[in-house]
């Protein structure tokens, strides 16, 4: 099978590392940085900087850009992957995007006679790099059928979402509220032991072996007590995904008042220029609010 | 060993059947409502409506009541325990307090010669019943190996978080603003699903195998899946706790922003008459916002 993966950050390099991985698949890459193509080049697969360099009759695209505009413009803009793809191909799109722009690449596909699986993922770099990510998948049962060898090798676990595009990016958007109130309840939570006379770590420990305890906390507060600004994920990925958030709520007429925070506090920490690192530093809001130390700032 | 346990509550009660199944210990239990003390005799101990009307001679004394004034009520009030305890008898008070109230029991218990251990506690009326708390305990090395005997009979952890009253109570509340803002955007998310054309058994399988997964999330969607609103913890005791994390942090100069929100929600299900049902309830808020049915309810 020959399949393409547009978008090698730390998501799709994995996915694409696992593709390459699977039985007979033969897979492209594209990607705009050089270091990105070098890397997926020495692994074994075909580098290339635009979607249309990609090689013909592609059957399979898997998309890991950063939104859905980018991924639009990979697809179907000029230089685009679209006209290089086999008849029927299947677009596999694990976006973080709005629904509505779901359904509009869906739409797109369509017109040209492609599948479209909407494919958002959970997991984090790791989990891609091992092929294990999960997805949350929406498309026709003919586009599912079709996206299954490539899913197979990336994923450990596809949520059939049903057939309609926009319920996995629906599905995703409603996770990513999940997602960033933890992490910023983590540091809010970290920040008040600290003023407290609590040490970082032993909040931590204690919350990690108690009823309080999050998947996100479990992750991110390790980032915090190492002073570890490494973006596995970026504060500036919260504060697009929140924003979704917040729009998904809107159209559906819901105030969503928690999550409407937390976006608040991401955005702070990407105003006092801390977009770029790792989402746990959303405790620089806090810093900011509160004015203390972090356990390495000593 | 002679124990007593004030308050044979949810919590109190698994903790004082816990104390009854372990070696050589004698259990009397203090309860205001004559069902939980016929419960309690029923199952071999000894059973009292008042703190005064214990057996002389305790030697240790474990505190569940609701607050902290009960708690101070039923020690030193009138007809409370403090006169029938044995000299340097330890009181383990575990109660989610302010650190000033911990500090100030312990201040009242030195006076009268007794030990004073710190000592809330996390794991639910389930683990209560197995024994299987865990504590976050401080108190002096003397306190704690008087204590250790009845901890380890109700407890798997014990955290010894330091010397000092106060530090116990401070950790458990930090816990509390984690625990009450995780079932507050459970709430949120499951609702925003709800809205949006997920199914809140989809949410809930999906998140519980994802990234946005929370202790909380696992243990209390599930009640607004059967629209079980037997309170295993009540809106209330959030109601509770979230006004001793803002209490806490306003004392040490702390803006917890998303935790009073978490509170306003808890208040809101409160004044709608829910006060009394399980935490999980807290969903109630976001009916009145929102409009939506939960899926017991069509």
């Amino acid at each position: 099978m020959q399949v393409a993966v547009i978008g090698l950050g730390s998501m799709g390099m994995g996915a694409a590392l696992s593709l390459l991985k699977a039985p007979g698949m033969q897979v492209a890459g594209v990607e705009l940085r050089e270091a990105g193509r070098a890397e997926f080049a020495a692994a074994g697969g075909t580098a290339c900087a635009k979607g249309g360099e990609i090689p013909a009759g592609i059957e399979a695209v898997v998309v890991f850009t950063v939104n859905a505009q980018q991924a639009s413009e990979a697809l179907f803009g000029p230089n685009g992957a679209a006209p290089k793809l086999a008849p029927g191909a299947v677009l596999i799109v694990c976006v973080t995007q709005a629904p509505d722009d779901a359904r509009g690449l869906a739409a797109q596909a369509a017109e040209r006679g492609f599948l479209y699986v909407d494919a958002p993922v959970s997991g984090g770099s790791a989990r891609a790099r091992s092929g294990e990510l999960t997805i949350m998948a929406s498309g026709s049962k003919g586009a599912m059928a079709k996206a299954r060898p490539v899913l197979d090798a990336i994923a450990v676990k596809v949520w059939d979402l049903g057939e309609e595009p926009g319920l996995g990016a629906t599905m995703k958007v409603v996770h990513q509220l999940l997602a960033g109130v933890h992490i910023a309840v983590a540091a809010e939570a970290v920040a008040l032991g600290i003023k407290s006379g609590i040490p970082a770590e032993t909040v931590f420990e204690v919350v990690t072996n108690a009823a309080g305890n999050s998947w996100m906390f479990q992750n991110r507060v390790p980032h915090i007590l190492a002073g570890d600004e490494t973006p596995h994920s970026a504060v500036n990925i919260f504060v697009k995904d929140l924003g979704l958030v917040g729009d998904l709520a809107r159209s559906v007429a819901f105030p969503a008042p928690l999550a409407a925070l937390a976006h608040q506090l991401f955005v702070s920490a990407k105003a006092q220029g801390h977009g770029g690192i790792d989402d746990a530093f959303v405790i620089k809001a806090y810093q900011a609010l509160a004015g203390f130390k972090l356990p390495k700032e000593d």
